[in-house]
This record gives C-alpha cells, structure tokens and sequence, in this order.
C-alpha cells in the first residue's frame, strides 16, 4: 500500500527561508528592495552554508563534505544497504538574488526530514539532502559547477582549476572558507533524485498553477566573446581609420537578438548579459570589448544551427579591418528529458494533495540535470509571482506555494523510499 | 625690425619630455608598451605638477597657483605693465595616454624661456607659461576646466563641486594635493595666446609635413545616457517580456554609427567610449545599461542637427515597453575659429624657420578654444607618428619634430612679446 500524503510545516519552512535570505542580504540602491548576494565560495556562502549545515544536524542527520565541497546529509533507512533517495538543490546565489532561488530546494529537503522525525517515520531507503556548490556558474563562470562534478561529467581537477575575475581559483577557495572535504568526488548512482525549485518563469502563474512537474531542462550554452580593435582618439581619428571594438560588440548583441527574432532556431532564447568596453573612456575608441553570450534552446538539433549561425557571423566580423575576435566556451549542455516514472510520482503526490498541475520544460539549469546522467531524476517547480521573476530582489513565491510545493515533494520522496 | 627665428634645444626638450613621462608610467598588459597614466588631481598628477613647477623656478619664473589649481610661471618684461603673451598647456593625461598630448605644450613654453634665458634676450612684454587644470575631462566629466574657469565661461564653484566615480570633488582634490591656489579664479586679458600641441591625428603624417598652423577646433558635444530595463533570467523570461537595457544601448551604438555613414551631418565624428551594463553577470537580463556619447563637428549647425537627430531616437527607444531613458549633459562646445592674426605670425615663423607647413582644424579640444573668448589664440601642431594615435602608449613625435614644433612657438612669443 502507498503512504498517504505528507504535509509539511509551511511556517517552519518560511521561517527557515526568510533567516537565510538574511545572510548576505542588501538593499537594492535604486528599488530599495531587499536583496541576496551569496556568489559561491565567499564568507556570504560560507555562512549561509553553516548555518544550514547546523540546521541538518539538528535535524538528526549525519553530514559530509565531499572534495567539491558538496554537502551531503543523511536519514538512514531500514535498509541501510540500499541506494538512498536523495533530493537537494543550492545555496550559492547570483549577486542580486531573492530568497528562493536554490534554497527552497535545500531547506525544503530539510522540512521534509523534520516532518518525517517529528511523525516518526522511517523509510525503508536513506533519504539524503544535497546542496551542491556553485550551481550558478556566475562566479567561476561555470554553472552546475558541484553537481557535474558528483555525476562524473567535470573532472574535480578542472573543477578546482577554475579562475573566478579576480584570480581566486576553486580549490584555493573551498580551503579558504574550509569546504574542501574528503571522500570519491563521483556520487554512487542514488535509486532516484527529485529536487524542488521555483520556476523562474510565468507559466504556472499565467496558468492559476501552483505546482508544476518538470519533464526536462532546455539546452544551454555560454561563451565569452572578446573582440580586439584599435584605441583612438574620439575627435582626430576618422572614421575610416577606426578599429571600434565596441561596434563589434552591438552588431553581435543585435544579430543575436534577429537570430531570435526570426524563428529560425525555434524557442531560442539570447542573451548578453555581461558587456564591457576598455579603455571605457568617453574620448578614447574603445580598443577591446568583452561580452557573454548566453543561448537556450529545448531542441538540440537548433541549439547547434543557432551556435554555428553566431559562429559565421563572428566571422564576418573578423574580417573587417583592425577587428579581431577569441570566443571561450564558459558552459555547453544538451536538452536534458527527465525520468518518466519519477515524472508519474510527482504528478500522483500532486493528485493526493488535491493539487492541479501541469507538466513544463525548464527554461534554467538545475543540478537536476546532472544527477539525471546517473539516476532517474526528476523536478518540481513552484510558481513564482510577478510572472516569476528571478535572478532579482523582486524574485517571491507566497509562503503557501512554497509549502505546496514541498508537500508534494515530501510524499514523492517517502514513495520513493520505500521502493 | 622683427627678431629672427630663434632654435631652442631640442635634446634638452627632449629629456625633459621623457623624464616626466616616468611620473605616471605603466606597462601596457596587452602590448608591452610603456604608457602614461596621471587622470587629473591623482598623486601622480601632483608628482608631475610639482616637477614642472621646479623646472620653471629653476628658470627663474615666479609661480602662482589659482583657486583652480592652473599653474602661471611669469618671465618679467622691459614693461611690466603690458599684457603678457601666454603659452601653455596641460599635464592630465587620460588612462591610457603616450608622453606627448599636453606636455609638449607646457614642456615647450619652459624650454622657450630655458633658450631665452641662455640667449639673454629680454621682450618688452611678460611671457607666461601656464599649466591648465583636468584637460582631459577624463577624470570630472567635463574636459577643458581649468582653462574655461580662467576664461569666465565655468564658475569656479561649479568647476569645485564635479564629481568624479569614487565621489571625490575637484575642490577637495585640489586641497588634498596642495592646489587649491588663491587670487582672482579669472585671467585678465593676455595679449595672445599660443600653444602648441601635437596634431593627434593624421593629417600632417600624410602630407609629409612636421607642423600645422590650426585654424580653429570643432564643436564638441558629450553626454552620458542612462537606460533603465528590467532584470530577468536569461533561460526562464520568454523574448517578448524582457526589458533588455543592453540591447536598447546597442541600438544606441550603431544609429550613431548610421548617422556618420549617412554623410548627412557633414563630418561629424561620433564615440561610444564608455559602455557598461548592470548587473552584469552572464545569465541576468540587462536592468540598466550606461554609455557616453562623444560627437564632434567643426559646423554649430550641423551639430544641433545630429544632436536633434539623437534626441529623437532616444525618444523612440523610450516608446519602447519597460525602458526608460535619461540623459546628462558632459561638455558642449561651439567651433572656434583661432585670430587670424596670430595664425599668420605663426605661418611666418614657420616660414623663416624653413618649414613646410598647413593650416588644418583642430579634431580634439584643448585649452585654446577657452583662451581665445579672452584674447588672440591660435594653435600650433606637431605631427604624430602611426596616423597620429593618441590617448594610447602607442602616441609618438620624433625628438626632431617637437624641437621644430618648439621653434615655431618660441620664434612665435617673442615677436609677439615684442609688439
């Protein structure tokens, strides 16, 4: 027989949320909004991560640090040889966060683990929390960062090699805030892994939805750009003798905004969301210029047209005089489907707890999308109000949703275990 | 009768140029090459200031500081009561600057009264070399400052409370560096100004000529515009909710670049040198985008047109949903034609020189445009290496070419100090 339905405490949930969110909070100087900033691997981090870590504890669980400084806690099951059900998400934040994005998925887990102490249930498999490291790639420019590593995908040497903007690598930065544990850097294949996140977009909200089932995340691939021209004085130099990087940089900008435009490549989404020009003076043609290239595309078959259509157009661009170019690959990744039958169990937990839902793509990445290569996986999001705004103060999902949410994760997980 | 050419010391100019382009040196990371970096009312600015104003004590000049923080060095003449002839120059340079742009000016007025001196030659006017505050605008936004105080057309308070990025005031950076000098902040009528400068362009290189007797300088209009948009997450906010600040700044970009191609504001110049968007991070949406527009033109009417032309366009990108626009106004100035008067004694004594030269108009601002609303002004130019490039380590005129640039200024004041 199937365990009913699991309702977890909305209020401790929200009350863990809100004390985190804390912990590298600001203010926004333009909104006056209150905002996160937790990059990964800074003090911010660092704090927020004990301060979870203690919470784990108390909870009862037994936690290690893993090589990537992964965090990994556990409730033993009856069987203590049997592979655990994990579940998990993020600390680590982008520099202008909300309170949501990652950590519902880790304090969720963690709700869920009390629930089950405090009603004394026991799972016949471990039930294990995760908050994987830099999930945002915003700091070492890679995302998914811990999470790849645990599947086997980035060697941890590569991993720790990373450099972020200022010179601090990785590994120098997981000793530094005393995250550098011990043990395999690769998980052994978990029986399932289900994560709770909020959307990030407006589909269940345009909808009236609350929750929604992930059937797999979108492709997603960044590259660093830097266009190299020649410095000139803004008022002596004509035109015709000039090398201005800084054009280079707008006419790449617009052409990706015409790639999407134009339907071509599908549900293709651009972005350039890092632009820099140097010298940066108002008199001086800009003599280098520096941009990001984010594309997402559900179908992978697009996503490569799109990468080889900005490919040509780079090219076109070099051959114009004084201009060269030298793209980095920052991250790649294919169209992720998620786990059918994981999918089934979410939609089931939903029914039970008389929620509606519908069945989405993820527009971001998850660490979800790692752990898929070595277990069945599988997402549930939470709608996010304000056509859920993410990556920004104004980033809010009501008290209610969250604890919808991880209700239904709760009796996914308890089904799960007992597999 | 008039005082035949007078040939100044070109190995002495020379190593004066070179030593005080040790005061701010740097290594450009990219090219290797040796650079100058002294922004205005930095310390190291301060360092240069106070070298010169040791060389031109030695010279036997007195020195006085305004309330502007401008340098006057006075050689006395037979009549102290005549209106001095004055020459001069800056010695702010921008980030990225070569050893010439401004020092030539200053350097070449010391190395004038240095040969007057050995000479023994005494003129019946004072001579005056003047070292004008934040040239460059590079640093306060606001280019010519010290010469536009001393001539009457910026108020000395409005000058002290510019502000540069880090906050600092150009009132309390003069006091921090011991600048902040005392007596009138206006000059009183000079009989002439001249300076010399090198051409920072390419148009002497090409004729094959060493100096240029400039005509006048271009109109010169700078503003800083301000797009506000919408942060959101680059893989979840469908294209047709985004508010990208990003791409609204490089619409911005290439209709500049539209408006010079199109031929239809003559030969306007137009620069983008700086361009920065927030927050900045790969997979955020652009909320805010910030550039500056430099345009030059050497006709007011043309100008107004191109400043018409973008004005409407912002006004267009503002109709767009969820961006909004502002803009603040740097520096304007009209086209200024140099004395006629002066620009012959020049071309004479480039001619008994035996000097080959041009007349040219001037592409880039400087001191002399400020000088010539008080007394008779013209200019000087020194042909620059490498199509003339400037504001970059790259800036350089042979030893020979400033020697003759020299020549011509000294020949120059003491004719005119003489009438």
């Amino acid at each position: 027989m199937t365990t009913g339905p699991i309702t977890v405490d909305g209020r401790r949930l929200w009350e863990s949320l809100m004390e985190l969110a804390e912990i590298g909070a600001y203010s926004d100087a333009r909104t006056g909004l209150r905002g996160v900033n937790r990059l990964a691997l800074t003090d911010a981090d660092a704090e927020g991560r004990r301060l979870v870590i203690g919470w784990l504890r108390e909870a009862g669980m037994s936690v290690r640090i893993d090589p990537m400084g992964n965090i990994i806690a556990r409730r033993e099951g009856a069987d203590a040889t049997a592979a655990p059900v994990v579940t998990g998400s993020h600390l680590d934040s982008v520099a202008t966060a909300g309170a949501f994005d990652g950590c519902l998925g880790v304090l969720g887990g963690l709700e869920v683990v009390r629930t089950l102490n405090e009603r004394r249930i026991s799972t016949r498999r471990p039930v294990e929390v995760v908050v994987f490291t830099e999930e945002e790639g915003v700091r070492f420019g890679t995302d998914m960062l811990g999470s790849a590593v645990a599947a086997g995908r980035i060697p941890l040497q590569d991993a720790h090699d990373l450099i972020d903007r200022d010179g601090c690598t990785v590994g120098g930065e997981l000793r530094r805030t005393g995250f550098a544990g011990e043990g395999a850097a690769c998980f052994s294949p978990p029986h399932a892994y289900v994560e709770c996140h909020i959307e990030q977009g407006p589909v269940l909200a345009h909808a009236g939805l609350t929750v929604g089932v992930v059937t797999g995340v979108q492709g997603i691939s960044w590259q660093e750009i830097t266009i190299h021209g020649r410095a000139a004085h803004a008022g002596t130099t004509p035109t015709e003798l000039r090398a201005d990087a800084g054009i280079a940089a707008a006419r790449i900008v617009l052409h990706l905004r015409e790639m999407v435009d134009s339907g071509r490549y599908g549900a293709l989404r651009a972005t350039v969301g890092h632009l820099a020009v140097h010298p940066d003076l108002t008199n001086i043609v800009p003599a280098r210029a520096e941009l990001t290239v984010d594309l997402r595309n559900p179908d992978d078959e697009q996503m490569a047209r799109a990468e080889a259509d900005l490919a040509g157009y780079l090219a076109e661009l070099e051959g114009q005089p004084g201009i060269t170019l030298s793209t980095r690959r920052m991250a790649r990744t294919s169209y992720v489907p998620f786990d059918a039958g994981i999918q089934k169990a979410i939609a089931a937990a939903a029914d039970d707890h008389g929620l509606a839902h519908l069945s989405l793509l993820s527009g971001a990445g998850h660490d979800a999308q790692e752990m898929a290569a070595i277990c069945p996986t599988a997402m549930i999001f939470v709608r996010g109000e304000y056509d859920g705004i993410s990556h920004n103060p104004r980033e809010y999902s009501t008290p209610e949703a969250c604890a919808r949410g991880i209700d239904v994760l709760a009796t996914t997980l308890v089904r799960l275990a007992d597999e």
